[in-house]
């Protein structure tokens, strides 16, 4: 399954690609889409959509995998954001991807096994489950490796659990065993 | 000049297109598009944006004019309104037409003649701006009628100031006049 992570925002928006088997994930690529400050506002949208556009239509992936923010600095920023995430989103819905989104906390929480940890372990884990010789840069590009690679995690456990259900050994364990067929305590 | 007018949101977008010389303002067309409160979020995205380019298309305007919203009930709603409006946006822009933002006082003002008017208000200038018969309905066409109208106004004052720089009474009128020019007051 190869699976488009991105992390979008106004002036820098990152993208990874990965390979994955839901166990081992590869690197397809990865980068940053980058706006020039002095472009207008919705020039800036123009060059996030035809950006990711092109990006979806050469990594040819099988969903796109976003980060879901509910938490901005304020009013302001949290509207900016939503137009570049708006603008990413619509690149993926145009392509007839699918898209799923995860909360930062369960991003950490899928590559770090923290749903606290820093940038800075974030790339360090991204580098180690990619097998790269140095960590993405610039945190951007990590940042949506890292969403790509918890979405790989997440499909791996449903994977698992489907081939768990599936196996007689797990529903036997968990079978249900009616009370009066279960041998009486003796009486003393 | 045409203005098409667009009051955005993920539920509910508004559009309003009028024709206008500046002074006097005619209806072109008017409506809502509705996103079905089921479908998944990105999909609502695609409705507005395809919506809005098939209704570019057909109005065939100048420009685009849209609301310029800082302000938002919380962080959540300003990034739900964040993405329906970069959608909108971005059906503009692809559509190779210039946006103008304006915000929501400015609109008022421009309109009603009060910054601070309330929703009727506006329905019934936009009523009476447009000659219509009754107040446009829902709320969402008149309000993207008045961001039409709003841009309407500028361009028409912006029209009457460049004619009267260009006017050889009005730059007479405010010629500079040395004091050693003008005639003394008779003592007396």
């Amino acid at each position: 399954m190869r699976i488009f992570g991105i992390d979008p925002g106004s002036l820098r928006t990152g993208y990874g690609c990965v390979e994955t088997d839901g166990r081992q994930h590869h690197l397809v690529t990865c980068g940053v889409l980058l706006m020039p400050p002095k472009t207008a506002f919705p020039d800036k949208l123009n060059t996030i959509h035809s950006g990711l556009t092109r990006l979806l239509a050469e990594a040819a992936p099988d969903c796109v995998a976003i980060e879901n923010l509910f938490h901005a600095r304020n009013v302001r920023s949290a509207l900016v954001l939503g137009h570049a995430r708006g603008a990413a989103m619509l690149a993926a819905v145009m392509a007839g991807l699918p898209v799923v989104e995860y909360s930062p906390a369960e991003i950490k929480l899928a590559v770090t096994g923290h749903g606290r940890a820093e940038k800075p372990q974030l790339q360090q884990m991204v580098k180690l489950l990619l097998r790269l010789d140095k960590a993405p840069s610039p945190h951007d590009a990590a940042d949506a490796l890292a969403v790509a690679i918890c979405h790989a995690h997440s499909q791996g456990r449903i994977a698992q659990l489907h081939a768990g259900a599936r196996g007689p050994r797990r529903l036997r364990s968990w079978r249900h065993v009616p009370l009066a067929s279960l041998p009486r305590r003796q009486a003393p």
